[in-house]
């Protein structure tokens, strides 16, 4: 199925996919086509927040997919609190356009449903492009029987106009398909998958300190590559729903809160695509007293549920990077400053060298350290600045195993160890694996997650017309 | 043979090159083992500067090597100017510190030689490697009889110690098989090498305004990669050396402008590694009048002169980008500032899924455009900045064959063309393409090389030990 989608859409010449005798499907896998390393991120059953339905089902908004959801609902009986985190990018996509000002407009309430559609970003498509995510929106409006209460979102192929009559004729038909099942929650998070290749779909439950046990909340979400660990093109969308009753305006500073921890660590904000977006929804259906005040128990409780609940989702999407086989947290610890941290962590996570040695399962301390010392200095053309913030001399690089055995030191106090290269191998054997580099010029630190560079990322990106 | 030096230094697994069949030789090939398609850049003869004298001996840095040349040799008959522009990494190799510090104290005269190796980078090597530094330089000044008259470089791996002995025991017999022929400059040019497929090596004569026709200067130079065009790793080396006659004190303003826009616009010193270094001599063996002013029309002209002729030779790294299959240059025009166009150049030449597409040889303008959109945002965890640089509107991309042919365009003021999909895959199917980034927010523009990411960019750096 998928040679034949490839051959649909890229008629002209044979691509490195077809040379290389590897086809990565463009499309999410049906169920039992998921990758069997992929399986155990992809749940079997959930608990989904209460007050909420989705529903996925198959319009084709590209030509040749006639198997694969590719528009998504998620809907909500009640009015609901959101807000939503959209790129930086200076070419924002129409459905970002559409629903940063729908946002705005409505402060942040009276939200009822997320419409997605994958396989057409409606990116770079003009006022045409607007109108068409406008007529997305107003069906489901219209469906629903309200007013300005649909977010849209959109990923896929930039440049080209949406199928809007066909996504527009068929927004009923997703109404009709609404259901609280976790399948029906898997569906919905396989329509809006491009390259991925597993749906990514998380749920749990909490409780707040103001009614303690007595009322069990629930918080669920999905998200999509993004593909790339720093995904600055193939778009990463996520949706996080709760039955949790919370004031309008404090769902902004929550959710910029989570993401900064969660998605924003996969540089998704500084390596962004034209249509990124992470919406949160919270329809109070659970009942409870509403969290109306900022720094109140019951809002940094919640708070840290989202934050580690957006951590879960996020993680999935470096697991998914495309080709990846390793899934590397970079810590930079002992940094003077939270953002510096960041900076470093951020060029190590995204440097080709060191990415093509995690691969290479080469314990190549040596491009790590190069990558911290080059993150931090002026660019091309400015002088030269001095970056207090790393001194060689106090920097400490090791591998930390994700089985509980001992840390490895590479680096001590800007003298290299002599590495046990066995026991390196041993290390970098393990699919999981964090990179530790402490600056020891200050108490901050920061995370990033990334994963390795593989033939398979070449085939997959030299390929896909994205 | 690089099979059998593959083995020597990587004895405890078998890497991606042994698995998928391909091989990199991983020293400098010799003379009959140039790639066929790279040997046109490879040159037969050579016109060079008077004075000046080079070699290149095989020492055996690395202990497997016994074919390759690994000692480079530059001298001077007289006492030269020189500069040199080195790495802002903030982990810097002992023999950037070292000829840093002696370029300093000698005020950019009283240079006689530039004395190289390749095959161990002398980096994050501690006091001990400064001192092996010093050693390296100081056998070459007792083979000179001079004394603080040796540039140092080293490229290679990191973190190990030189084999210093070898190397100062084997100085003398650099100096004796010193020479002018092309041959002679040649065999430097291969020892300084390290991932190269071909050695890199120019020369070309001149005139400056004050003498006229009477008098031919010359200038030459070698460079190494590099390897990846955002050279942020495997380290990028270049000696020039002419026989014009130039004040001390001009030689480090000629280097910086020929520099900013030749070995620069591949990042050099953004994404920089810890050895990098570019020198220049100037010997003044040719005759004429002292280059004593800045800004007088010699200045000027041997300042073009410079710029030119390291602009081909930084070229010449592209050209041999690991794994490249492509040399791409990107064009950002009509920008408020040189600085916004460089940096969102810079943004697109680095950008994986550009480089993929390149390889992939699909005309993906969504994924230029998208790396356009994000150059100049801020960073993760930072405020949305305006980025008054970038108006989608007047954004225009477009591809400039260089067959002379009729510019491509994929994007006109913010709304996509309908590409010719034919066209676009025969400009394409070229080696040379130039991809045009029209902002229409100014008049400033800025120029960046690159190549593709292919599948042997991941076997080379999934394998290789820098």
């Amino acid at each position: 199925m998928a040679s034949q989608v490839l051959l649909q859409t890229k008629l002209f010449r044979p691509g490195p996919a077809q040379l290389s005798g590897f086809i990565r499907r463009y499309s999410a896998p049906v169920a039992n086509a998921i990758p069997a390393a992929k399986k155990k991120y992809v749940p079997t059953c959930g608990t989904y927040p209460q007050g909420f339905d989705a529903s996925g089902i198959i319009v084709g908004v590209k030509p040749g997919n006639t198997t694969k959801p590719d528009v998504a609902l998620i809907s909500s009986h009640l009015p609901c609190s959101a807000a939503a985190v959209f790129t930086k990018n200076k070419f924002q996509a129409a459905p970002v356009t559409f629903s940063r000002d729908l946002l705005k407009k409505k402060s942040n309430a009276g939200i009822r449903s997320v419409l997605i559609n994958s396989g057409c970003a409606n990116a770079v498509t003009g006022k045409g492009g607007l109108e068409d995510a406008k007529l997305m929106a107003g069906a489901a409006d219209k469906s629903l029987g309200s007013h300005e209460a649909t977010v849209v979102m959109s990923t896929g192929v930039i440049g080209q106009r949406l199928p809007i009559q066909k996504i527009v004729d068929n927004v009923p038909t997703a109404f009709e398909r609404l259901g609280s099942s976790h399948d029906h929650w898997l569906t919905c998070a396989r329509a809006i998958c491009t390259t991925d290749t597993f749906p990514k779909l998380r749920s749990r439950t909490f409780t707040l300190p103001s009614s303690g046990p007595s009322i069990e909340y629930r918080i669920a979400g999905m998200t999509k590559g993004a593909g790339m660990i720093h995904p600055n093109m193939a778009t990463l969308l996520g949706v996080i729903a709760t039955d949790a009753p919370v004031a309008p305006e404090l769902m902004a500073p929550l959710l910029k809160h989570a993401v900064d921890r969660s998605f924003n660590s996969l540089t998704i904000d500084g390596d962004t695509s034209t249509n990124d977006t992470v919406a949160f929804l919270a329809n109070g259906a659970a009942g409870g007293s509403d969290i109306a005040e900022a720094d109140s128990p019951d809002y940094i409780a919640l708070r840290d549920v989202l934050t580690d609940f957006a951590i879960d989702l996020a993680q999935l999407v470096v697991r998914d990077g495309e080709g990846a086989t390793k899934f590397v947290t970079i810590r930079v610890a002992e940094a003077a400053s939270e953002d510096a941290a960041r900076r470093i962590a951020s060029t190590i996570a995204r440097s080709p060298l060191v990415k093509t040695a995690l691969y290479g399962k080469d314990a190549n301390w040596g491009r790590i350290l190069c990558a911290t010392g080059y993150s931090l200095i002026s660019e091309p053309g400015h002088d030269v600045t001095p970056v207090p913030e790393i001194v060689p001399e106090t920097t400490n690089v090791s591998f930390i195993p994700t089985d509980g055995s001992a840390e490895l030191k590479l680096l001590v106090d800007g003298e290299p160890e002599d590495v046990d290269e066995a026991r390196a191998a041993e290390i970098l054997e393990m699919e999981d694996l964090e990179i530790l580099v402490r600056l020891g010029t200050g108490k901050e630190e920061a995370r990033y997650w990334t994963c390795d560079y593989s033939h398979e990322y070449i085939t997959i990106n030299g390929d896909y017309r994205t």
